[in-house]
């Protein structure tokens, strides 16, 4: 037997060749890592990524090794003083959450372990699959429901979706494909549904254009007459209603649609009950905020963000299926390699594999297991409630200013404002709004986004933030006045 | 103006309490992170969870606090010690990678920043640019071909898939779904090709029997003239022949498509070439591997795993494309509240949820950043060559034995063997080489996965892992045979 065959270090591997000196990096790294976090209330919400450091980034493909201390302190110059601002108490753009200090520890555990939780047999899979019971318990869902893990609603909605047109398409869709089915399925939505729902349905090979974008009313909320009248044309047109996607918290304005009534519409029509509660579905976690919710257990599937309203680490979301057998039917498949045996490691219950269009699967569940775990459900449910509560303060201050203009009363954590100068006109008022949301980021003072509504440009605060104070909001407020007039003074 | 509204503590975060407490015990836990990592060939390579603490792990949704401390207490015991096994050493169970000891540090600094990668401004989409022009450079690409970082492989097909059939399929695919398509589209791939190709097709709405699966010859590698044939009949049969998907690096026994070949017939067949390089595309990174993977560079998209052969942590994949239009033509989308402008945060290039369906996106590109400077290309490739010699060292073990039979010569990393005892017959050497594999797994000595192979099951054993020595596989065929005759001599 040959033992040596042209190796020249056949047992060097790519671990640290000395232990000693990498544990102290790390323990330095560590250090930085949570005083970053600690001290982020001192530090500018964001700031660009200057020119120079955007030219070092640009490095070539390194071909020999650089080493740790210098890959390191690359990223301590090039990558660290620039975040993207959510964990920051006054980042409020979009829809981020702030993350979680002890998701440090959790995210090292969990790339200590490594875990591949595609399936097999081993913790993680105990892990995630508590972590969905405990969901299924949030949501109100029966314990027979099935679940998995994804990278966010987007991916939630994808699954939700596919279950349920496999389910209803009148075919074998897995297999042929949707042209085999006899009618064109329509989907149902509010106009405020989130983008990332005609995205699924693109995905699916269904189209946007089969999605129905309903009306809605004073609250932004879906017209469910209006739902029943499209559905009526639908079907005597020869289409195929399938599915009604209900919003628990849009995104524009955090409305949230009759969850109870759409569910009673898809029941009365035999149609699949899809809910987004990206955000919104963890009002489940607040005796006072839940009647808003009413009617989310009784959907076939809902999609939602533990890094959201939960506030864990990007990135972790939810899908859960009321039918398991459907859930399974749209994914499950077993090549002869990943044959499931009676024991060892190719043992263990279901496969999550089966529940989604993921193979290797990261071990998401770990930082929600620990979030939950370690602040409890109640925490949670208080702290959603007090961005309740900041969004109805910050709404008060801009009504008590002259110079700013509420656009839409916040029914959850979203506030729609605007700087109005007198006697200014509609675009250049959008372009001033605009401008002053540039001015607060770029000053590094509070990171609010904007969206449109009723056609006006609007200052857009989503506070889906735990390290927010009131005092922050009151800095927002002042700030924006100030910033407006000092545009409008010239 | 009311100031209180209510709250109990306005002003509390989800952040410790107690800061200095949390970073003794964040110290303490990383500690017990590398030493776990440092001392991982001393531990079994895997055991099964005891009832018990599976039954532990099935707590009740927690209501109140339970504290950071208890937190981690638990998880001490009930979760570290279970892992997939995949960073031991001998562990060679499907194809999963073996994790880098700093993504510890990687995974921890990632989690301090809490980046949201699908836009805006900041550092990390900078880091994850440079990480996709390092893919492009590796793989061939032309600098303009666009990309994305995926969970793994399997995400990345169905992104490549997606924009193959939007751009073939002749009509408006995302407007009006699969159903506008004058024809059935069909693609080729190996019968040795991933189940992920069909569960991709299944979840695009094109169905799995729109798969052709081409013969193979001796070494496992598609034909292309059998492949040529195909297409004709399908045209002959008015389907719409659109895609071929090309293997690098078989899942059974690490096959390699005639890439260069696959990319001609595509050209003159015009037909969208996708390559599914889960593993094997980073034999680009050896000198001596590459000319196994030649015309890769000649693909219109291709998905590949980082944590694979790159060794780091799960998950992290990547998906190239070709043409960058037709990329972001299948999936931008901008509604109101993600609109680009021109400075501030919402500012900045090209936002990487343009290129796929996700919106929210972790910074994986940080922790593949790391791994390419900390050790450089020709490391990984040279670890890479080490895997590959590891398998042929493997498979002549195995056929100087003569109670052990090699079933596959090994092309790359993956060796197909099985215990066969004399005058047994075939339904009998299957369980009995399944009970060898589990019985190596629950004695925690070594973990190798099973497959089937010309109808035969057989101990599969793919080296992803940058640990294994030579000595490892002394012990992996020794024990093999011990066991099995064991098995076999009662």
């Amino acid at each position: 037997m040959q033992t040596h065959d042209g190796d020249r270090c056949p047992d060097e591997s790519l671990d640290p060749q000395n232990w000693e000196a990498f544990r102290q990096l790390a323990h330095g790294a560590l250090d930085e890592a949570i005083s970053y976090v600690q001290q982020v209330r001192e530090t500018p919400v964001w700031q660009p990524v200057p020119e120079n450091v955007k030219h070092r980034l640009k490095e070539p493909l390194p071909l020999t090794p650089q080493g740790i201390e210098n890959t390191y302190c690359d990223f301590r110059e090039l990558i660290l003083p620039y975040p993207t601002g959510n964990i920051h108490p006054r980042f409020w753009g979009w829809v981020h959450g702030t993350g979680l200090a002890t998701g440090i520890l959790s995210e090292m555990l969990s790339a200590a372990m490594n875990s591949n939780c595609g399936g097999r047999d081993h913790g993680a899979l105990y892990v995630e699959r508590t972590v969905i019971d405990w969901c299924r318990h949030i949501i109100g869902y029966p314990s027979e429901a099935s679940g998995v893990l994804v990278s966010g609603t987007s991916m939630g909605s994808v699954i939700g979706l596919a279950v349920a047109r496999n389910a209803r398409a009148g075919c074998d869709v897995r297999a042929e494909g949707i042209r085999c089915a006899p009618k064109a399925l329509v989907t149902y939505a509010s106009k405020e549904a989130h983008s990332s729902v005609g995205k699924a349905l693109e995905l699916l090979g269904l189209g946007h254009a089969s999605l129905r974008k309903i009306a809605v009313d004073e609250k932004r909320a879906i017209r469910p007459e209006a739902l029943l009248e499209a559905i009526k044309e639908d079907r005597q047109a020869g289409r195929e209603p399938f599915c009604v996607v209900g919003c628990a918290g849009t995104v524009n304005t955090g409305a949230i649609d009759d969850l109870a009534a759409l569910a009673k519409i898809c029941r009365d029509e035999r149609l699949w009950f899809h809910v987004d509660g990206a955000f919104g579905a963890l009002c489940a976690l607040s005796d006072s905020l839940r009647p808003l919710i009413r009617g989310i257990e009784l959907s076939d599937s809902i999609a939602f963000d533990f890094h959201k309203w939960l506030y864990v680490q990007y990135d972790a979301g939810c899908v859960l299926v009321r039918d398991r057998q459907l859930h399974s039917n749209a994914f499950a498949t077993r090549p002869d390699y990943l044959r499931h045996l009676d024991r060892g490691l190719a043992g263990g219950g279901e496969w999550f594999t089966d529940f989604g269009p993921e193979l290797s699967r990261s071990f998401r569940a770990l930082k929600v297991w620990f979030a939950l775990k370690e602040h409890g459900t109640r925490r949670f449910g208080e702290m959603i409630e007090k961005n309740c509560r900041q969004a109805r303060y910050l709404a008060r201050l801009i009504e008590a200013d002259p110079r700013l203009e509420l656009l839409a009363e916040p029914t959850l954590n979203i506030v729609c404002f605007r700087y109005r100068p007198p006697g200014a006109n509609g675009e250049d008022v959008d372009q001033l709004n605009r401008d002053i949301v540039a001015d607060l980021q770029e000053r590094g003072m509070a990171a609010p986004s904007t969206t449109r509504l009723n056609g006006k440009v609007a200052i857009r605060v989503a506070i889906v933030n735990h390290r927010s104070r009131r005092e922050d909001f009151d800095l927002l407020a002042r700030s924006v006045v100030e910033v407006g007039n000092q545009r409008t003074s010239g």
